[in-house]
């Protein structure tokens, strides 16, 4: 067996590195996979630039990546429903205890999750990585591509999921655009004519304090604003006008059971998600992908970690 | 048939009048009601004192009352469920249009609204008042009263329905008392152990700015902060705590759909409201039982404005 | 004006004509419409062959239509957010009594409720008819034909917005075609590998016994299966396979706030229900017209009532 | 330590024996129990009379026993929430494999779940009892006994909130009492008077077909019925009815997420089991405590497995 395990290790704020580490051994219940098309997020440029997110902060290295998909190469002695050869989509945060949050259905909100590139847990950009089962196969006409974007389409999935008007809002959401511009009012924006009619479901994904103002204005009463944007850590906002009118609004962490979905909707070319990837680099040259998508450039910078098979 | 229908006018702010009105004649689809018993709501007194609650400002006189029940006396042609001598409460909101809210089960957030005592609707603080024949018989062991109460019941009730945590919520939700002083530090307030866990569901009463943080700090991740008072326009809240816990923060308008739950709850006596009232006056006494209200005393003051019927 | 209103009236079982009526006077609620576009459902012809369906008995001679769009000629008194001119898509039912069904947002279920060609309430194939003012206008980019399509197309998005499992069934639920036959065995259908998983939402359409136990017996533990289809008085199904794998039955009956979100999704172009339509016929056709429709011929038959516009 | 394990082992149909087990060592997530309070539940005298209950078929010997309360003896190496000393009540059901139905908040509807006592995983009659650690610590003012009682406990609060109709029906529901006999028509029942109104939300606990089918008649338009009773295999039911009047049926498979909530509920006092146990037996008493139940005498039968401590 390969005995190359080139990973992208960030070993402090403004210090990354390519290295060799020891290919992992997988555990009973874990399976250890050959990384095949990993994707750059924005939070992984963020550490890499600032060594911290929020409250999450780098005290040691840390493996980056998390938007990933491999061929599983060997799997743990509990392991039964993968195995050798499979192509699957790597789901970044696992749950490392069965708690009230994990036995109701919301195992994103486990204090005490497992989640890939967050210290101090490491990520997925290497060649050989080890993670708990809890892997997703993937038919054969998705692509690893198609299979690594899907923990950012989450994102979209998990906010979408998290509003109770779903049906309106599946049908009249994403119809609208409003740009807000700083100096606008945010009362007055929220008048604009759009359409006609007020959103039953506005997603929020700037985090800044005037667009959220504007967002629940701009909200029709019993309607519903998500945040998915973070932004500082108090904000303020016309919560009277939200109160009176039963705006509700609703927080999103990251996502859960969003895999299936996902998979399913890439498999149904319900949604197309190729055209995301504007970039490839080999795993050698990830300093430049990361310099390529700390700059701005293109949309989705791809890192391509097998040697021999860098297709989609 | 009587000719006496004296009233309790707000003329403008400060100027609380006793006066005559005619008797009104219901329409077809209306009912005349001799009124029982009418609770004095802080509404009521606000009104009196400030003129206006937010947008709402008294701008020609208005009867002031909308906790009620009484007595049905003539019916409209139309309607076919309700029958003279039937004891009724008054649910005080009426929609005006069957617009979206209304067709949809929200008829409290529908903008045209008639509400008793809300400028520019008249409430039914007098001898004879009619309205829309939306009213709800008293079983025979109601009191009048009780069917006042169910007014102030229903926000309790609605806030509480608001969430649709409410199960656990139910069981585990009452049980905590914490006193919030506003010297206190609303993320300190929040870290105090109350029974070892935190809240699935918050009601804020008071619209304070750092009870409503102290509300969300407190919040169990997943949890709901429901916003029962009412307090400035704007309000800073750590909406970047609460997202990423999804807390989600709900705001309640009056209520919806409360008075048969209201009702069931009395007859079946699993509320107690009876020791509220802990004031009664005449209809003449009308000012007194305002400016008793006013001062703070006791819970509830009543006013019987049936002449020949003062029991509870 | 016109005096012509040509009108379609079932008199008894098998007794179809064409009659003039005069033009109706609006009420003051209500609104005049010179009908454009009416199509022919299976339920206008059933009564025309048996006299009544289920507990609806044709006692009184009935105007048939209901899936109908047309342009408002004149308003009532009371009407305020239509005028002349308008073009409109007709809701067939309208609630004569605000209950606690239609106070709730279920206002399909109140039994006193109004419905066109239902007995003893008159439908909408004529030239003039008049109607509550229960109205949505069309958008320029819809075409009447497409707002007479809205009644047929709200008993599928009904259907489908009654499962709070949606949006997993959105992205899932239409993939899947299994043919049911007569002799098959329920249990042994639903084993049937169907791309590998269970459905976790059927949408059940024929009402037949042994269709509805292969959706049962198919459905995924914690899934629905939502009724549409109407079968006989009694049914045998596999409750206690439901019940232990917590399948929920669901019926569902007509719809309920559908307009506005058929209307999105036809403007935006989501669904093109166009095609449907493969027969015109004039008013004056209507007995071809409703043959035609008997015999099954083509998906949707359309009369045009309009003398002066017989475009889509 | 002590040596002796007394368990109560079903050989087979009829073959009930009280035998000396090795006390179990547990593995690095679960804890070892000296058992305390151990309910004989129906299901356990089912097997013992009849050796299966539907599908589940004993095949090897079985210890019985699933409603269970005890004291931590010994805490495996990954245990961190759980100390010797710890007064616990136990949930008999514990999944063994992070599928589909667990991450989305299922877990009763997991295939692969361990549950004590039923075929082939073994229950807790017995002195010392090992299990997976997911205990809930009893407070101080709840004892063994209604620990034990959860899990009967738990089987209405499951029932009762896979309604999200829960709150109208927590006021309403359990005011009426309808016997139903065997010779009375199923419809003709239904149209019994019970307090002027149908109930929003009925919960079925008999599983006999002439219930059933009262229940869906009975049922208020877009009410539920909630199916508790196992009965036959297949059952009739009047599907029409209940799917015009979008009335549910939803079943319920034991529980899931209830423990904290029954421990806050008995902790608080809101509710009192304690009266519910009529019978208490020594743990080598066994044999008479089953036979006591298997006649139906009393309510519950407890059999005490602690020799030091008897007490409730």
């Amino acid at each position: 067996m390969d005995k190359d395990n080139l990973t992208v290790v960030l070993h402090s704020k403004g210090d990354l590195r390519l290295e060799q580490r020891p290919i992992p051994e997988p555990g009973p219940n874990e399976v250890l996979l050959q990384m095949h098309s990993v994707g750059i997020c924005g939070s992984d440029v963020h550490y890499w630039q600032n060594g911290r997110i929020g409250d999450f902060v780098l005290k040691q290295p840390m493996v980056l990546g998390h938007e990933a998909s491999g061929r599983v190469v060997k799997v743990g002695s509990a392991v039964t429903h993968l195995n050798a050869g499979d192509r699957v989509a790597v789901e970044p945060g696992v749950p490392r205890e069965v708690d009230e949050f994990f036995k109701s259905g919301h195992y994103n909100l486990s204090p005490s999750i497992f989640f890939c590139a967050t210290p101090p847990d490491d990520g997925n950009l290497c060649r050989y990585y080890k993670h708990n089962a809890n892997f997703y196969k993937l038919p054969d006409n998705v692509t690893y591509e198609e299979g690594a974007l899907i923990e950012p389409l989450s994102v979209g999935i998990h906010a979408y999921l998290s509003s109770d008007r779903l049906a309106k809002a599946k049908e009249m959401g994403a119809d609208f655009l409003l740009h807000v511009k700083k100096e606008d009012e945010p009362k007055e924006m929220a008048k604009k004519e759009m359409l006609g009619c007020m959103p039953q479901i506005s997603i929020e994904c700037t985090g800044v304090q005037s667009s959220i103002q504007t967002a629940i204005y701009a909200a029709r009463s019993g309607g519903v604003v998500v945040l998915v944007g973070l932004g500082a850590e108090m904000t303020t906002v016309p919560l009277l006008n939200a109160a009176v009118r039963e705006v509700d609004i609703r927080g999103v962490f990251r996502y859960c059971n969003t895999w299936p979905v996902a998979i399913s909707m890439l498999a149904s070319k319900k949604v197309n998600v190729k055209p995301l990837v504007t970039h490839r680099f080999s795993l050698e040259q990830a300093v430049e992908a990361f310099e390529t998508t700390r700059q701005g450039l293109g949309v989705k910078v791809m890192l391509k970690c097998d040697k021999n098979d860098q297709n989609p």
